[in-house]
């Protein structure tokens, strides 16, 4: 029997402030919108929450969305937030505050949870500021490069869009050429998309020693990873589902590389063991970190955590039954995975 | 304990009406030629025919081939597909009548299987009888034109090759062009592979509403399907395998694109349990459905059948028992699977 | 209960002579360091040689690394690879000798293993030889030729680096100029690594009519399978993982493409059942062999034939147990896959 250790979720997001129906609840299960003649509570995703969160409102497992729902009103979304976010196990919560929505922050969500959270800094929205107060393209460059120096002194990691990411840094004049068109061309607000620029930032940010979490979204960028081998930074692979085979490679071959288990997680609900086995065939076990990527509702914070917890126990467990893995191992795989690691990498 | 709807296949072709022998049949059993010291039996689907098929025909599960095939031909050609058909529990069929292949027609297979079948046009076909008939390049425009829109008040579907897909509409002078070409290099029965023209049909065809059946062969049409998001017609990707995951990852990103579940099963035999559950990882429970890709043979529609019967009762089964999914959620999904969400889109 | 054949190793390498301690073992169980905090044993790489070698040693399995590797030198480098070797069941290496590393060749191996040994010849460093010894263009072209042909008459097969190869051979006046630059700028010693030598190696090669194995490392080579297919000469693709399901579906269209079960073995450990599993889905039984790609350790031998057989035992049981398949179909394709199919393409 593996005993669970306490969590660090080292990528998550806040949770909302406002009471939700069942219409903008089901929103925010997907990713898209349901097609005609269905809804979104019928995903793993949906089924996972409706296992793992009524008990904590005094439900039973699996009762219909609405009565969650109902349950969920009645207690109100900070108590109810409180209990799914106390009874995930997280002591620890990296929050990337860079989404557009309006989430608590990390000092709200770490009262909420009765935990510790810090700041992970997104290199996008980061910049995007930096364009919305700057008059020129000097001044643009010169306050980017303070702020992400800026930012490194507080967060605890940066994080931006990681797939498609040519190689090597892109050289000054390609740097001034895009930030000179991108911000004539731009209103205040406005996205930043420029890959040339987002590449110079992704360099300024590695120059900072941070770790770099990088979403890639199942495409890997293997020849970035190349290039910035032997930099001192180390690169955080996140949201690598269904490619996450080919990112724990990625983490096998390349020193300075760590990949997430989680992410896809409150995805693929029932199906978190088979994932978590696939990732762990080779990623290096001091490489595989825990992380939920859960936003806006506390459900999927609580849900990806309790997936984890019982995909780690079912597969050790099965492990250590063969005769494949020592109970001790298990126990001290278990133990990294779900936080040791993330300590480690991040220096909590 | 998942009790087993009826089924809608909703992709499948013809069986062939000539008695074989060993030879003939196992040459169907695979899609290329066994290597030398090799024989076709010696795979999945080998091994899953001669499973589920010998009993239909009083034999034992497993007698060897040589055996099953001289009690198939006592009993005939008919009497055995008589036997297959009405033992796959399908009762209906939705054939694409565009191979080459000289295969019973809808009506043929309906009466047959003692089902409802209706037809699924494929669309490349579709172009070459047209170009046969055609003198011009407008009169051929034209017609090709109208023989889609004038299948579409028939056909349930449309069926087309979906691999590498340009994602934007070709325009007139483009596909003048490329008609010119074609029509004039072209002998009568020649086969359409002209991009220019595939594209074209795919846009003719997306106009009609259609469902559109997409033959992805393992290279899925991301951008394509970006381009038609929002037109109010359904894709339907067919023979993902072995990128089933990225294409249930699609179907739950964009709301008009659905995935099959058992395609792949006459080829991975034994494994279905496997692709099913890794299918339903991310594909919406709403946009999975229902397909056996059989072709040819009684035995591939039956095995099919079978194995994604045998995959549902044994994944969900599991899911229920370990208290990850309620046992009413898992029949009413195991319906959706097997002909509510074919009934839906197709609107049978 | 599956029996288990004896195994020829289709794909493997010599061991090292030398005593090794903590550190220099460490490094030959990953392809790249060890991050910092991070150790080389705790992957599944690890684990399978703490459970699988130390009971050969007299030891417990899963004691701790520097124990194991006490015992190991107290042994003796020889005694202990005697053991591990002779306790792999591998009654036929298959040796690749063109590692740069001083290891045992296809003699001493098969000495020390109790054993046949036969060698494979690794193209690239063939080509570095004659290039070693040619003086001109012309006399580098003719001996590459008569060197690869010399070589096909003892070697059983050949092998090179398979990724991204095009599918076309180069023309002659494409060899000449990259031999002429590439003679131009060499020094003794330097690695082939251009594109047009390496294609115009793997025809001279592919016109021996000897087995040709292709490393293929992620990326599979599906162009140069189309060219190539009808010339009478095998392809071996190895090291598919995680791509490995793909390299299947080639091995199932194509007659003269074969998959390894086996090299991800080392590397997946615990897993071995799955990923043999996830071959097996489309690979028909004939065109699967094992292989061990075993290097420098012999308990990397070990722990390849281990899995393999324990993985061939729990999967094939299963599905006998499942009645899937019949107990005599699987103990047939058990012994193919160990060796008879090894037997036949290799000629043994």
């Amino acid at each position: 029997m593996i005993e669970m250790p306490s969590l660090v979720d080292q990528c998550c997001h806040g949770v909302l402030r406002t009471e939700l129906g069942l219409g903008t609840f089901e929103a925010r299960l997907a990713e898209g919108p349901p097609a005609a003649g269905t809804t979104s509570f019928d995903t793993q995703t949906g089924f996972a929450v409706r296992r793992w969160c009524p008990p904590l409102l005094g439900l039973e497992p699996h009762c219909a969305p609405a009565r969650y729902l109902a349950r969920r009103r009645e207690l109100g979304v900070l108590e109810a937030g409180r209990r799914l976010l106390r009874g995930s196990g997280v002591t620890t919560f990296l929050v990337d505050t860079g989404l557009p929505d309006d989430l608590t922050g990390p000092a709200e969500l770490a009262a909420t949870a009765d935990a510790d959270a810090r700041e992970i800094v997104r290199l996008e929205p980061l910049a995007e500021q930096v364009a919305d107060t700057s008059g020129t393209v000097d001044a643009f460059l010169a306050n980017l490069a303070e702020s992400v120096h800026g930012a490194a002194a507080n967060a605890v990691a940066f994080a931006a869009a990681g797939h498609a990411v040519a190689p090597e840094p892109p050289d000054a004049g390609e740097v001034r050429g895009a930030a000179g068109r991108w911000l004539a061309g731009r209103r205040a607000g406005d996205a930043l998309r420029d890959s040339v620029l987002l590449r110079h930032l992704l360099w300024i940010a590695l120059a900072s020693g941070r770790p770099l979490q990088l979403r890639v979204g199942g495409e890997l960028p293997v020849d970035f990873i190349r290039t910035t081998t032997g930099l001192g930074t180390d690169l955080v692979l996140l949201h690598a589902y269904p490619r996450h085979r080919e990112a724990a490679r990625l983490a096998a071959v390349y020193p300075h590389v760590y990949v997430d288990c989680g992410t896809a997680f409150p995805h693929t609900g029932a199906r978190a063991a088979a994932v978590l086995a696939e990732t762990l065939e080779q990623a290096p076990f001091g490489k595989a970190l825990y992380a939920s990527g859960a936003r806006a509702l506390p459900e999927l914070h609580l849900v990806a955590a309790r997936l984890f917890q019982e995909a780690v126990t079912r597969v050790f467990g099965g492990w250590v039954a063969e005769g494949a893995w020592s109970v001790g191992d298990a126990q001290r795989v278990a133990g990294m995975l779900a936080s040791g690691n993330a300590r480690r990498v991040y220096g909590l």
